[in-house]
């Protein structure tokens, strides 16, 4: 059956939402809600919306399901908005921010009352890049969407917004807003504050010990890459979700504490334990997994540095489905100045392993 | 002339190195000790030594150059061995450990009374793998070989390590071992501690909260790859470096309590800006540059998760110099998702830009 979807917000989300909503549903009417005027221009001439307009109230009252791609804040108060406006009795309303708890609060407050029906929504995935010019199809594709059902959530609204969003290829699944924003404060949201502090930290100490710019490796920099984020939506997320955040920073000051008592009485044992235990605790993660379920599969090779040498190693491998690819050469530590190439299943990695040892004489190394 | 190079530990920097001076000195004569039966028959099957003993005194009294390529720890005790021993009078002792306080002042120690040629060397390179089994002639092309003259280095030494060495087509510097160790601390020693105790934090939280396992993602992926590191060799760097590291942990605290004081305050202004600096001060790092000249340039392909997709772009790219590839699709999030590839010049990039948007159809972004 034809169905009107409002998307309000067409940035970098809410367009590429409205392209996997188009792939699976080409007969459903698009509309959209987008204030800034490049990416409205660029949603329109990409017909990734049928209709544009900038009165909320009359795309609302046509939709079946909204959408709400915009910051928190601003979902915030769109919730609010919506509560006021004349709404379809079915229609559904989700959102796509990156903590839930304030938003499932205000919808129980101001959506619960008037009966209408929401679920909120976190697709776990994002762009350097923002904007509908970096709409993306494949955006989604194997990322976690979770939704968070709450009081004001009716039975039929997560068979309804799994269905509209199949387009995605994302793994649905459901959780408790609170638990969604105390899982997300520890894997994302602390994490952030904690490679932003080291980047700040050791630009500070850069002053005083210039070669701290020159040193700075591998490691270094996969621990501050995140420190790049858009600083916008870090402190929106932060705002939405002291509680959790300040948990963890206060459990973590804890942990640096008990660190610098072992280190200042020598206690290699118990130093040897910190660094063995993180090491065992990330090796059974689910990090090194696909869907919860399959291993990946790595192969370390150690490549010249030459034009076209991936590209020939990759021509050994032809036909083989590589899951992730990876070369680092700059300040080569740890396990870098290695061509990583990462397969999903041990037959490919045995195949690859078995063709580059015929094939190249490059070194090899595999777990 | 025909020199004796004694080289003594013959794990993976060792091995590495014995190879480098092989191939630019194949007339050098090479001699090993390495105590661990697997590492030393490799070195001889492969013939990176041309001569193995357990003897050390025997082995270093012929030696020309000494490289200590063994843990810091027996290094300290091989340095002061060493000044037992009858060794030839032009002698220079040099290491390879990743601090150099503790092995400058055993050097000052031991070796400078006996007017002993020593420089304290740290080559930043590593993998992940260990052993003569890994050794790799590419392990230190572009990495920084840090040298830390001292007391007992003489005016010949600088010159002499960086001939015999030259094979490894490291940037050698040259830098003041108490310098060293505190710019270390900040970029590598005290990130294993950040990354650790990450991991340790996450590992306990997910034993309460389980999606914790699940919903970590690219950003906590980076954060926490070198908590993986062998804990034996982290564990002698913190025991060797402890005033530059707990300097570091209780500055860093510092810091966490300052973004929890505008966390509770809801200070939004001091959480943007605190974001703020930090990418601002990541993106005018050398991090992002090679040799501290030149800035490397990103293109980033939306790709979708199909066979060989890696392979058709590089050949599109054929011929373009690539510093480095890089793909992520588990749990995208940040720049995850897309094909990263990294090229040293504008004009590489701009060739490939041209290329990938005149042969496919994927989406291009770059800065």
């Amino acid at each position: 059956m034809k169905k009107t979807i409002l998307i309000a917000g067409l940035g970098l989300i809410g367009s590429s939402l409205a392209l996997c909503i188009r792939k699976q549903h080409p007969d459903y009417h698009i509309l959209g809600y987008e204030p800034n005027q490049a990416s409205a221009s660029i949603a329109m001439e990409r017909q990734m919306v049928d209709e544009l307009s900038d009165n909320l109230a009359e795309l609302a009252g046509q939709a079946d399901v909204i959408l709400l791609c915009v910051p928190i804040q601003v979902s915030l108060d769109l919730i609010e908005a919506l509560s006021h406006m004349k709404l379809k009795e079915a229609v559904l309303i989700t959102d796509a921010g990156s903590t839930k708890s304030a938003i499932v609060d205000a919808a129980e407050k101001f959506l619960l009352p008037k009966q209408i029906n929401f679920l909120g929504g976190h697709p776990m995935a994002g762009s350097h890049k923002s904007g509908a010019a970096a709409a993306d199809l494949h955006l989604f594709e194997n990322a976690y969407f979770i939704m968070t059902p709450c009081q004001a959530t009716k039975v039929d609204a997560v068979p309804r917004l799994t269905d509209l969003l199949s387009g995605t290829g994302a793994r649905f699944v459901q959780i408790d807003a609170v638990e969604h924003d105390k899982v997300t404060s520890q894997i994302s949201h602390f994490p952030h504050v904690l490679a932003s502090s080291l980047m700040n930290q050791a630009g500070d100490y850069a002053s005083v010990h210039p070669f701290t710019n020159n040193f700075a490796a591998g490691g270094f920099r996969d621990m501050t890459r995140i420190a790049e984020s858009e600083p916008g939506m870090w402190t929106s997320i932060l705002m939405t979700n002291p509680e959790a955040i300040l948990d963890r920073i206060e459990e973590f000051q804890k942990r640096l504490s008990q660190v610098s008592t072992v280190l200042k009485s020598g206690d290699k044992e118990a130093i040897w334990e910190f660094f063995e235990k993180g090491r065992q605790t990330r090796k059974a993660m689910e990090i090194h997994k696909r869907a919860g379920v399959d291993s990946f599969y790595d192969l370390f090779l150690s490549v010249p540095d030459e034009e076209d040498t991936i590209l020939k190693v990759l021509e050994v491998l032809r036909g083989i489905s590589i899951v992730n690819i990876r070369i680092n050469e700059e300040n080569r530590e740890d396990i870098h100045g290695i061509l990583q190439i990462t397969f999903k299943t041990k037959e490919n990695l045995e195949e690859a392993s078995q063709r580059l040892r015929i094939q190249t004489n490059y070194q090899i190394n595999h777990d």
